[in-house]
């Protein structure tokens, strides 16, 4: 087993969720030459979070925005507002996301689905610039 | 390390949650080899899920479905209607529960909780056979 | 690659959302002697779960369990309601956040982000001790 780790900034969003599948997987080179192995990718943050889903329909990630505001609204019984309206409920968003994804890997290549999409959830209104570390553990 | 990876077809099932424990681990029979390592589960869809939670009574299994019927509705202010009413709220469903499982293993054998079942979580009315790749990283 | 695991018992805590960041770490001290690897937790209940989120300010942790009480209700049409009140809606709010993290390890030391700490997320009244498997997956 050699694994190697990348560290990957992506460029900043506006709040929504965003198709990234293609600015994270050209910074991972390392996946063509693996047999079997697991991309691990993690956001260091708490107000931005990742998912799979639907990479064709631009609608779906508009809706999945606008049932994320409805599901944690910012007009609620939040006591932590000193960073602004969107940032506790861009918490909760980004635990129900999650923080990482893990993807395997089979002959060289990704193995999600046809329809499946690395997302980007941006939860805050001006995020800026995100981190993520992109870890490929395989056996070579 | 050597790892292992398998392509599992599940049988189709209606909308709801199902225990699918043994479906899965039947067909990853080099778990009892192993060491110290990890199972990882992954669904290759965007409107099916998988989780963990309680194996023993039905009623769990149906007041999940309950609750997440009534936390994502079909109808709602959704945009992304063509696929049929159940489609989008599926999408989110999936994203919640979420596309991968990893449980440890250990000695030989899954370290899951004693009441800890995998469910396939199918949000779809008629979603047919779903597809999973399981990959076992270890130790040998 | 030479795994290691270790079995984490945590404290007993009351219901809500609690920094576990110290108690686990210090028993994985060989995160320490790891180039690159991921760390894997997973809770071995259908009741408690874990997640990342702020580690700075109480009232953050606060407002999740404000949240989800009000998002998976005690007063709802569950049918199973044999283990109490704060059962089965411990079991759905599990799900949600998820029974396991993994966490990237680079250079000897875990990469989350400067504000990112463990929860313990304790959704039963009285949860008792929790178990947690570590499994660091690892190049040496």
């Amino acid at each position: 087993m050699d694994s190697v780790q990348h560290h990957i900034s992506l460029e900043p969003r506006p709040r929504g969720f965003h198709l990234v599948t293609n600015e994270v997987l050209e910074q991972v080179p390392e996946i063509s030459d693996t047999r079997i192995g697991l991309l691990h990718l993690f956001i260091q943050h708490t107000s931005a979070s990742l998912t799979l889903n639907e990479n064709a329909s631009p609608d779906v990630r508009h809706d999945f925005e606008t049932w994320v505001n409805a599901a944690v609204p910012e007009g609620f019984a939040w006591t932590h507002t000193l960073e602004g309206s969107d940032d506790m409920p861009a918490h909760i968003k980004a635990a129900l996301m999650g923080p990482s994804l893990s993807i395997p890997v089979g002959d060289g290549r990704l193995l999600t689905g046809t329809w499946q999409g690395i997302y980007l959830c941006e939860h805050r209104d001006n995020g800026g610039s995100r981190s993520v570390v992109a870890t490929l553990m395989r056996s070579a």
